[in-house]
């Protein structure tokens, strides 16, 4: 197996064209007219648009900026690759007012956003700011699809579509052939492309994916499981005051044709007791490891429940969840001390990922 | 299939296992002692290395330097990726001199060499010189194994190995275990590892050459196979006056108990007559596409011929090279004039890699 398709790229035509016809079943990309490329899993094509967005001339490195909370790697791969083009320069907020600089400002925008689900939208807006749009999450399983995304960069990702993230597979949409040569050559230049056999893994399941109900089975699946969950878990912590969840939105949804509540991958749990700032520490003596909202920029007084884990491992989450609300009732009526709770040790273990350069 | 694997990594242990048993039947690389890094091909790992040995004070960035002809990625990469921390600065000749300097100077060693085949040594050694060894071609089948290479950080790849180039698969073996460390980390957050399909793949290749005659099968059939390749090619440009190919070495090797000849995957073909110094253009004109030598950043009077093409491929080579040689001893007995080459587009096709920022 060599190192070209046919065709002399490293991107199976194949797969792309599976990968157009699940966008244009779920409605969520537009990919008429736009270029395609391959990515070891959305991170890698996270850095490639950074460096395909960001100017060539030494002296205008580029600014790059995410809104709070937000997915930890944007800031820890920008400033770990430390190129002279490019430097992470903090929250999206204290640039709102540089709308006259000449400096190009790329804003990540994850969308529904991870930790907390939010359909959010690029907050800078002008000609020197450039947007990637993470679409990891935009798939009728997590959010209602209110458009097509029609942007200038949006990547996708396997692995919160069909959970094969160790296959390491993703894809970015580009409007502009620019920049599309650009990340290609980021491509060749870091990996000589995607795996070919994972190539062939990702060809597999999306051939899978068509073959039922037309690509439709797996979304009423996915959706159907998610919303139980997400239900389950909202009613637990409605009845806690010391508990609280984001709320979600509903919007019409172009997949399903009808308006649709979210059903994130993650709580985004708080603790609304003023002395309970380390909401991390609260979860764990009850043995529920979550990831703290440090991790995300924000306080710990958040942590990210995952929803998207084993049904073993959500049904102890909800278990556990429900002893901890239930001392808290048994508090309110005067009836315990939360001794109860138990103290030990959960099984349900979360990746943490790695903080700072070593 | 999820990040990782149960004792929280991305690198399978039992491939891990595989790598080192492989290694202790050929006797090219010291593993003991050492730790194993996963990367996508060696392309990523040579990045990683640059980044791991480069000092993380940014007022002390490191001079990457290779001695041409040499494997152009280097540069590129390098250049490329443009980082804080290092540059790309030229031959290694020039920094000879400079072993008083403070400054961190790495200088990727290929050896066997990658276009002429040569066993190269670093030819900076102090201090503050580091060396990353690309041991591509480290195997039986193109190189007498003198001895077990055991220096602080060499990079072997699947692709050179059993051909699997399109898997991107690759490992480092690194002495130091905060050098190590880096690499992990630049992994995590370039691609967050290896594919697990990819490595599923490697293993199943492993396994199937450690099954075959304990892992000595595939080396005495590669040998033979290159050993005959070299000799056809050499006994044809042996007569000519034109044409010449580079001097190959004998020592002798850890894995076969004796004394052997080089069997390299490439000719570096030369054109001796003055006025042929666009080599690469005499041999197109002729249907044979090489790889100029101004790719590996020597002249074009040289150029790179794969003996590492299918078998059809490998013996049109040789049938051109042939009547190229033929012509020119009809001309030397004043028979004819050259115009019975056939000039005709070779559908011999070499991977050109993109040589500039686009």
């Amino acid at each position: 197996m060599g190192y070209s398709f046919p065709d002399g790229t490293n991107i199976s035509p194949e797969l792309e064209r599976h990968i157009r016809q699940l966008h244009a079943v779920v409605g969520n990309a537009v990919t008429e007219g736009r270029f395609i490329v391959f990515g070891a899993g959305s991170t890698q094509l996270l850095n490639a648009a950074v460096h395909a967005l960001s100017p060539d001339v030494p002296s205008t490195s580029s600014t790059v900026v995410a809104t709070a909370p937000f997915y930890p790697i944007y800031e820890l791969q920008t400033e770990y690759f430390a190129s002279v083009d490019f430097q992470y320069q903090g929250d999206t907020s204290l640039w709102i007012a540089g709308g006259n600089s000449s400096k190009t400002i790329i804003e990540f925008v994850t969308s529904p956003n991870n930790p907390d689900g939010k359909l959010n939208e690029a907050v800078l807006k002008g000609p020197n700011f450039k947007a990637i749009y993470d679409r990891a999450y935009y798939w009728p399983h997590f959010t209602p699809i209110p458009a097509a995304d029609d942007g200038e960069l949006k990547i996708f990702t396997l692995s919160k579509l069909t959970g094969h993230a160790g296959s390491r597979f993703g894809w970015a949409i580009v409007k502009d052939e620019d920049v599309y040569n650009k990340m290609l050559m980021h491509m060749q230049l870091n990996t000589m492309g995607v795996s070919r056999d994972t190539q062939l893994r990702a060809l597999k399941l999306l051939k899978t994916i068509m073959a039922e109900g037309g690509g439709r089975t797996i979304f009423d699946f996915g959706y159907q499981t998610m919303k139980s969950r997400w239900e389950k878990l909202r009613k637990v912590v409605s009845v806690s005051k010391r508990f609280s969840l984001q709320d979600v939105s509903s919007h019409y949804c172009v997949f399903s044709g009808r308006v649709r509540e979210s059903s994130p991958a993650y709580g985004w749990l708080k603790c609304e007791r003023e002395e309970e700032s380390d909401c991390y520490g609260v979860l764990k003596a009850a043995g529920i490891i979550g990831r703290g909202g440090s991790v995300f920029y924000a306080t710990d007084r958040n942590v990210r429940l995952s929803l998207i884990k084993t049904r073993d491992d959500f049904d102890l989450l909800v278990d556990k969840l429900q002893k901890l609300v239930s001392a808290e009732q048994d508090e309110e009526e005067g009836g315990g001390d939360g001794n109860g709770i138990e103290q030990h040790v959960a099984n349900v273990t979360e990746y943490q990922p790695l903080r700072r350069r070593m």
